[in-house]
């Protein structure tokens, strides 16, 4: 069977990665997709590389264009996703890329995006190991909805939660360096998002703790067991456009070395289809994840500063939203959970 | 009056950089220009964006071609640049680029680079604050033998130092993670450097605490004053040509606040022409210092995970390299400091 | 069924692409990867990005590890195609990526390759529209022996071809300038491929005719019907891992317009799953065609200079290379053309 | 002495480049700096690269903020400009870097650009070659009023001029296709400029004849003698800031060899500090160029097609923008014609 699948946002690069990884999967039929200024447009000339999809025109983004569908994806600015998921009925499984169903405690919610909450939903990161060992893909069997992590937070949750899990590194002294590409900011027209601007230049953004993913690390960092988590977050703009390179350290625990590291990390991800630790003395690139649902994990221990070092790429768009919604979305129907995503990236 | 210049190396990047602003510079004649494969190559062949230097030829790297000017540049590998030093005379200043003569410990030499240690020669970073309050500029005054900084180590000094020397981070868990660009590493042909591996990707390198750049930062923080100083470092090669931008974090020690970083900051560069400290809330981007001997630092506080975070941008070629060799060449020579340099970067 | 392949040049960029193509291929077993110099390693230590493939392991390029495939895929430098493929047996399909069986005529070989001349296979190119009207995909039904076009010449015949064969366009004063990425000349280790030298800068080579696509092109628009042939044909390196944007000009016949011009190229590739030619006003950019096996083609006319103006983007290592191939094998072994294939691009 | 200056637009990325240039002219005093929504910041948060200038504040663009200055350069869009030098007075000179006054045709004006016509100034183009073997230069001496020519237009001028002068060239055949980085189209908020959207992507505009610098060509081709010039003009943008590659061809007179071709392009370039004919086999990149007011020119003839193919280089802002208004200014104030500027390119 095809399941009837609507995607809400769809001019947007978040929207525009579902539909193209939904159109490769053999189980979907892509029915709607809407939009909002572009509402009327044919959805090549929003999007033209989607050519296979050059008979879909999008729609306006109301609640009635939406139902009826198998499975909603909603990849709108958080605040206009709670707004519309309010909206959509229990007939369908409803998977919000927005942040707006994230976060479990309102006060964080508040303190960092503000306007009405929402209230959580089935986090969308199946390899997020818990305290007991258990994995986040348990909850997401039979889900009916789905939200989907921030791409900068699934980076650095599968870098740090192993270890946090196992108790081999200290919760309380984090500090995470984020390459990333240009694409995660959006279309939004904004001048430092120029070409011209973001060229040959790397640019911080969001210094000092203030970016609103830091409270969902903290707390995919508790569910993994850690107490007074900690962590210096800094994203730093780079010229790509997709990619997110995370260097995320921690202090180790008294006498851990690198081979307990890497028996750790192999263990946390022994099995999975889309989480990969490198070899001794491998270090991921970004490029080589890019338009695959697959995170790349490199260790090492810096023994003079007695610090854990782990190197973690994703391509933002796919392990970092598209490709974990339909991961997500897979795991809810019940479906294998590989269908329709490449663990290849598309390199150079 | 003309000082004469020789350039050792000139076929490089480095060499290259110092070209290009020697050019410019006024008190200056470049009479001697070094190569080793290109030697007999007329220097435009070799670096084509030197147009007002077209009448030069290449030739041996050679201590007898060498001899004779006032100051000689070298920029060579490491260990060919201590090797041809020990033959240079006494009447010309030499002004080295490499890392021969910037280590003064010989342990820290034999561990992070082997092969002959040929000693520490005067440190090339006028900026550098002692534990005293004195700057590193009054040793560099009729300086004869000149160690130019690693590009590195240049960046995380200056976004660190003043916080060591005031006694306002704990020199004891210092991280920093630098997106760097690739003229850094030279034009060696390696395949991870082919413009099709590098662009749109991000890669680390040197994890883990092994970057040859590690002791010298430890050793400036040490002049600085931090004692017990250990520091993570982590650089991430990003598709650009210049620039680097560190992302320096520290442990606050307690009560310090934001207003006592800045005042602090502020102070130390204080009157200093290459180095700004922007306003509060602004952030620099690695294109606005391109071409240019500036430094420019951006300061946080991040509260919740009490730890200060310091951006700092440079180019890697200019401040990182030969701005800072001509800085240091003025100063030695008494002449005024900025001669032949800029504080503008080209941007866009 | 599933065809069993080997790949024979499994470490360059021609070889990850047609791997990474081959992954996604259901009817596809990929039993062979062989490399030269990197013979012996673990395929994923030398293209990180196929992490599907982390059970293969390279080997010799010899005819004896090719033996005994269903098809066999040569992605070796010219000269050394020709030299392994004479001893490839009949039991095999072998379709070469290389230029070695791509010429018909040996002067050309010898003026523009030179070298032993190893004879034209049938080619790759299915869309190609011959002077009767007929495409090239006939000549491929059943054929054991494939040449794959070279990648320039895929976008400038794709672009000039129907206005050729339809005698709207004068063959003898045709000029192509196309924009191209790195990707296209391999991993081989020259200066002027590293990052810092391609990065912000567009670079001509090949000038004035020396390009040895140039006969490939004539070849082709002559089997269009074309007598007289002349492309002016520059090839402009630009800062891109993949993508090639020819744009293509050509004098028009008299009181030839847009409209004529729209309805030949329209019906030329009507139907066609892999080319598609944009809206009046569109243009293609070669981002769309990332990943995809999609040539995409814009035309206008510029009625001042009468000069048809015809812009064609591909993805020079699919359309262009692997792509070409694997759709070409598909109709040679009697498949769905499009199976394994995309038309979307991965955009941005 | 020192002029003082003043420079409309200085928020956009011309007069970011005028300040930057003039900036480092030593006869230069810039007084007053003028913008739109920008007025009343700090000049270095419009131009954070700007850090000699952190002194001057951004006022509005007024006639009177714009009186009694020795010079005022106007970086407006056009239109913009045209009105507001209609209020500036005779007392300044006024070198305008839009496009309002350099047609002479205002059927041009009008088809091209609309609106209402200015009427041209001198034209500030000084190695303008004329058909009578004079150059431009002439005529900007003691000039009061300065048009700054387009930036692709001195691209294509600078390579096809000698050759139409010297009647070796049939002027109407002419084929361009540049390579343009994205500076030139200015800071203005548009989705296709966005950083994701230029990544990676080689894109065309303003396709079949249709691009407002295509008159301006003709003109100054016209001036050099040319009859019946015809050119197809094609711009591809590139993943660039800076830089224009041209690819200039036409068909040669009979008889005509490179021999001829080369002699011809050398005289007319002979003493020329800021065009620079490159030898036999060698062709530019635009990085060589970058920051520099250089124009370097490659030669080859391409006999199978019978076209020259000419390869010119510029810096759009530079030699394309704000050094050749700064070049003029330098003439028609009787200054040294190379006054603050370089020939030497900020490369790798």
């Amino acid at each position: 069977m095809s399941y009837s699948v609507a995607v809400a946002g769809a001019s947007g690069y978040a929207g525009g990665e579902l539909l193209r990884l939904l159109a490769a999967h053999p189980d979907i039929t892509i029915t709607t997709v809407t939009a909002h200024s572009n509402a009327g447009q044919p959805l090549t000339r929003v999007q033209p590389h989607l050519r296979s999809l050059d008979h879909l025109t999008l729609v306006d983004t109301t609640p009635e264009n939406l139902a009826g569908h198998d499975v909603v994806f909603v990849a709108l600015p958080h605040g206009k996703s709670g707004e519309l998921t309010d909206h959509l009925g229990d007939d369908s499984i409803v998977i919000d890329c927005g942040a707006d169903h994230r976060l479990t405690n309102e006060g964080d919610w508040g303190k960092f995006y503000g306007g009405e909450f929402y209230g959580a939903w089935t986090y969308g990161l199946p390899e997020l190991i818990h305290a007991d060992g258990s994995r986040q893909r348990e909850k997401l069997v039979g889900a009916r909805r789905i939200a989907v992590p921030g791409c900068n937070v699934t980076a650095i949750t599968l870098a740090l939660a192993p270890g946090i899990q196992a108790g081999l590194i200290k919760p309380e002294d984090l500090v995470a360096v984020l390459a990333v590409g240009t694409s995660g900011a959006g279309k939004s027209l904004k001048s430092h998002l120029l070409s011209s601007e973001i060229h040959g230049s790397a640019m911080p953004y969001a210094v000092g703790g203030t970016h609103r993913h830091t409270p969902e690390i903290i707390q995919n960092l508790a569910v993994a067991g850690g107490e007074g988590v900690s962590v210096s977050f800094t994203p730093v703009l780079v010229p790509m456009s997709r990619g997110i390179l995370a260097t995320s350290t921690a202090s180790l625990e008294p006498g851990v070395g690198l081979a307990d590291v890497r028996s750790t990390w192999e263990l946390a991800y022994a099995g999975e289809p889309f989480v990969q630790v490198l070899p001794d003395g491998e270090f991921p690139k970004t490029a080589d994840t890019l338009g695959a649902n697959t995170a790349l994990i490199g260790l090492a221990v810096d023994e003079a500063a007695d610090r854990l070092v782990v190197i973690s790429a994703i391509d933002n768009l796919v392990k970092g939203t598209a490709g974990a919604a339909i991961q997500s979305m897979n795991i809810a129907l019940g479906l294998p959970e590989t269908t329709g995503l490449t663990q290849n990236g598309v390199a150079p």
